[in-house]
């Protein structure tokens, strides 16, 4: 089988591999497709180089059917269709035995800590499957990861239908997060600074603002009645937009941070004093958070065409990065048998 | 009868004035003892010129007693014993009608936008009172606007009996949130860099920081046995305490930005998302935390001999403010009848 290696100093390696039969515990997975995001991104430019241990076979957004099953492992039958929670915890740090086994101190974050998914025949714990609807096409299922991100992300918000939400940043994940919130009943205006972002964002009936041409925090007091929006889902991981977001929510209005930001970032407190404002973090997804993915793209809930890009094999991965930085591709999915001499 | 008076440039005046009768609606209190804040100190400084109108007769912590009760006032009597929480809200903007008339967008802050508490007779609004049970010593009294906020912060935080807090900040306000959340049955520990908060902090049974001379995470770390701190107070208002404080919480902990910060903060908000903190907002208080502190105060939960450091007469005014300037004492009270002429 083909596998897809970082091996540092900003390089890809397609090799060859032989698969291996699942260990006690664990299924092996013909990976059908595995979507590439800005995780995978930042892995290649070397971003994660202290946290990676090269080669490193990345991947975490997939779907396939499972090949074989390891020892002790029930449940789950040859053929079965599947998708996997890439998140293996330890279950006694103190995170864990809260119940937030999603933040655990010691995750291995599977695709990133472990070997991923860009890879034909793939062994993962039993633990971390969840199984696939008849319905629901394997292109599709391989959205499954990052809807959950967004589904996380609006449960942790509270956003309530009838409630105005504004999402900064309309890619991949703000387009999700934008979409999960309007099915939850909101009402969502999008503020994205590139203009084929926004066209995006209004192809798919959002309202969208550009930051650059008029004064956000009017349009969106206007569009509030003065109120200040319900939920602010701060995505673009910009600083401009971080000082910016507070004065977009209303009394006791939420913040979810979304975004990565690598370096501290300056915060208006005295707004978020003056009116109560609550800032929320939120990290990956739980359980619940797959589920209900699966049932979103089952449901025909998430538009599936306009969110991939593009789907090509596994021996174009390295164009598809390329594309990928460019900016312009939302999501692109590695159709990993394609290609393959598996 | 006497009335102190902010009359800008960093000055104060004592001037003269007749009491007037309370218009329909308000009673005339005769007010017992004014207590100073960080507020105060801020007109005084000139750093709300922009806000209030000169001359102001200012003061906001207060006790005294009925008076004079004006037309269309019912359930008061002369000679009853209250304290006013002073705040005026106009009942129709967005935030009142959702029900946090507390940060209602058009706040009256009575003894900031209108005539306070540092003067003989005062008329305000019969809404704004509360009446204090018999128990309650006048100078006492003078201190459940404070210990209003505290409660509101701590009640806010959703901090609950065995938790651990860390406040930071060994001020007036911090000192008072760290009692109340003592009594809520969390164990506290107080980081302040001030050798004599520190020192007053512990004579109240506290247990102290010094970040300047310890590494506040590594030791909160082991108080916490590596969970970290269900909540942090930020109290302290400093850039330094902003950027440290993200490191301090647990997962999924909670962060209450109390202080003033006049410019944005730098904010870890890698932590932030990594950790799935929540950083509240939390702005003066709300009826039932009034209610509250007066039982605080009069079940003796409160330190009032540590937190008062000196009752002094309305004619030596200016110098208490000289010496709350150089921050040595918690809270000055001023004897509004002694010195007066009234």
């Amino acid at each position: 089988m083909l596998t897809v290696n970082y091996v540092g100093d900003r390089t890809l390696d397609v090799r060859t591999a032989e698969p291996t039969p699942p260990p006690p515990g664990q299924v092996q997975i013909r990976v059908a497709y595995t979507g590439l995001c800005g995780t995978d991104l930042h892995i290649l430019h070397g971003s994660m180089d202290a946290r990676v241990r090269m080669p490193l076979v990345f991947g975490h957004e997939m779907s396939g059917t499972i090949a074989a099953v390891g020892e002790g492992v029930t449940g789950w039958s040859i053929g079965d269709a599947v998708t996997v929670m890439p998140l293996d915890w330890d279950g006694t740090c103190p995170a864990c035995r809260a119940g937030n086994e999603h933040i655990c101190q010691n995750l291995n974050f599977i695709g990133i800590d472990s070997p991923g998914s860009l890879q034909g025949s793939w062994n993962v714990p039993a633990e971390t499957l969840l199984a696939l609807p008849a319905g629901l096409a394997l292109d599709h299922a391989a959205l499954v990861e990052p809807v959950a991100v967004a589904v996380h992300d609006v449960r942790r918000s509270e956003l309530a239908a009838g409630q105005k939400a504004v999402i900064i940043g309309g890619g991949p994940i703000g387009t999700l997060i934008a979409t999960v919130a309007r099915h939850t009943g909101a009402d969502v205006t999008v503020i994205e600074i590139d203009e084929g972002r926004r066209a995006q964002a209004e192809s798919l009936g959002f309202t969208t603002v550009d930051p650059a041409a008029i004064d956000q925090v009017a349009w969106v007091e206007e569009w509030t009645d003065g109120v200040g929006a319900d939920v602010v889902f701060e995505v673009s991981g910009a600083a401009a937009a971080v000082r910016g977001m507070t004065a977009l929510a209303k009394v006791r209005g939420t913040i979810v941070v979304v975004a990565i930001h690598p370096t501290p970032r300056e915060v208006d407190l005295q707004r978020v004093f003056w009116r109560e404002l609550r800032l929320l973090g939120a990290r990956v997804y739980q359980r619940v958070d797959f589920e209900r993915a699966i049932e979103l793209l089952a449901d025909g809930a998430i538009p599936t065409d306009q969110v991939i890009t593009r789907i090509v094999p596994l021996s174009d991965t390295a164009d598809a990065f390329t594309e990928l930085e460019a900016g312009r591709a939302m999501k692109i999915l590695i159709d990993v048998q394609a290609g393959s001499n598996a």
